[in-house]
C-alpha cells in the first residue's frame, strides 16, 4: 500500500483511540485487546475468565470476527454482555468500529471491557483500538518461534499468554524458548503458561487481571 | 481502506498475476500458493513434500515472512532452492513481489513452485501471486470452525491439508465437521488429512501433486 496512504489511516485510527481512550479514563473501564492467531484460543480464555471472576467484576466483551456470531454466542452463554462486530472479511477491529458500539455497553457499570480481535497476529497490531493493554495469546502448538517470526505484537503487548500447554508433550514447543524471544523483544511483559482446558495457570492471570482493575480504578 | 483505493491495489495486483500466470505457463512451472494461521505446519509441510519428492521433481521454493528467514533456511536444508522475502511486518506476499524474485530462479528447469505465504487466514488470500492453486492448510489444533470463520480462503482454495491429525487424541477437533465446512464453502475442495510429524496420509497429498504436475505439463 502507498505509505502515505497508509500512514492516513492510521493517524485517523489513533485520533479516535484518543477519544474513546478518554471515554474509557472516565469511566474507569479497563480495556484489553486480546490479540492471536486463528485457534489460539483467544474465546476458550473469555469463557473461563468470564465464568470464574463473573462474581467479582462486571465484564463486557466486544468479538470481532470476519464472520459468524459463534464466539459471541460462547461468551454470551456465561451471562456476561457480548456485542458481536462482524467484519465482512476485514482482517483486524479499528477504533472506528469500537466506537460504533461502546454506547451499547452501560459502561459506567463495566470493570473490564474485552476485545476479542479476529485472528491474525499481523494487522490488528497497528490498530490502536483505545485500549489500556494489547494481550498476546499464543498456543503451543504453533510453535514456539512465533514471537521471534511476528515481533510487532511482542513488542508491544503488556502479556504474553501461552495457552494449550496440556498439549506440551505432544508438540515441540520449547517454554523458555518463547518466552525468551518475548523477553527479548519486551523486557516488561508479563508471560502466562495456562491450559484453558485443564485450567492450570489461570489462577496468575487472573491475579494479574485483579491488579490492572485495581490500577486502573485507583487513577 | 477506502473501497476504491482497495480496489486500485487488487487491481494492480491481478494484472501483474496475469503477466507471472502467462509466464508460469510458458515454462509449464505448477505453482501453489499455501496460506494458513501462523504455526499450521505450511513450513513443515513443504520439509516433507521436498525431502520426499526430490528425486521426481526439481522444485523451488518462496517463503514469505514478516521477519526472520527461518523458514527459508529450513527448506534450504533440504536441498532445494528457496528465496526469502522478508515482508517488514507486511501481513501477506503479492504479486509485485514475486516478481522481483522469479528471475533468481531457472524456471525451465522447475516443475513446482511453492510459495509460502505469510502466516495469516485473511490478507494473503486477496492478492492472486499467479499460482495454480491456492492451498490452505489447517492445524487440528486451530479448532473445526475455522473454515466457517475465514471463508473466503477456503472457498478459493483447490485443496485443504488438515495438518496435525497425530494430536486428534487430545484436542477438541471434529474432522468430519471441519470437511463438511470446507465442502459447503467448496464443493470441489481436496481434502488431505495429514501429521508432518508421523508421515500418515502424505501419500495421498503426493498423488494429489503428481496429478497437478502432470495436467500443466500437458498443457
Amino acid at each position: 500500500m502507498d505509505i502515505s496512504i497508509e500512514r492516513n489511516i492510521l493517524e485517523a485510527n489513533d485520533n479516535v483511540a484518543q477519544e474513546l481512550r478518554a471515554i474509557f479514563a472516565e469511566k474507569k473501564v479497563l480495556v484489553l485487546n486480546l490479540i492471536s492467531s486463528p485457534g489460539s484460543g483467544k474465546t476458550s480464555l473469555l469463557e473461563k475468565t468470564l465464568s470464574d471472576l463473573r462474581d467479582e467484576f462486571k465484564i463486557g466483551v466486544i468479538e470481532g470476527d470476519c464472520q459468524t456470531d459463534n464466539d459471541a454466542k460462547r461468551v454470551a452463554a456465561t451471562g456476561a454482555k457480548a456485542i458481536q462486530i462482524n467484519t465482512d472479511g476485514g482482517c483486524h477491529l479499528d477504533s472506528k468500529m469500537i466506537k460504533n458500539v461502546i454506547n451499547d455497553f452501560d459502561l459506567a457499570n463495566i470493570d473490564i471491557l474485552f476485545i476479542e480481535n479476529v485472528g491474525n497476529l499481523v494487522c490488528p497490531v497497528e490498530f490502536d483500538c483505545g485500549e489500556d493493554a494489547k494481550i498476546a495469546i499464543l498456543s503451543v502448538a504453533e510453535g514456539d518461534d512465533k514471537p521471534e517470526k511476528y515481533p510487532r505484537l511482542f513488542q508491544l503487548a503488556h502479556a504474553m499468554v501461552i495457552n494449550k500447554i496440556d498439549l506440551l508433550d505432544y508438540v515441540d514447543f520449547n517454554v523458555e524458548r518463547a518466552k525468551k524471544f518475548g523477553k527479548s523483544l519486551n523486557n516488561d511483559i508479563e508471560v502466562f503458561e495456562v491450559s484453558c482446558r485443564t485450567k492450570q495457570g489461570l489462577d496468575s492471570w487472573y491475579a494479574w487481571l485483579r491488579k490492572q482493575v485495581s490500577l486502573k480504578q485507583e487513577k
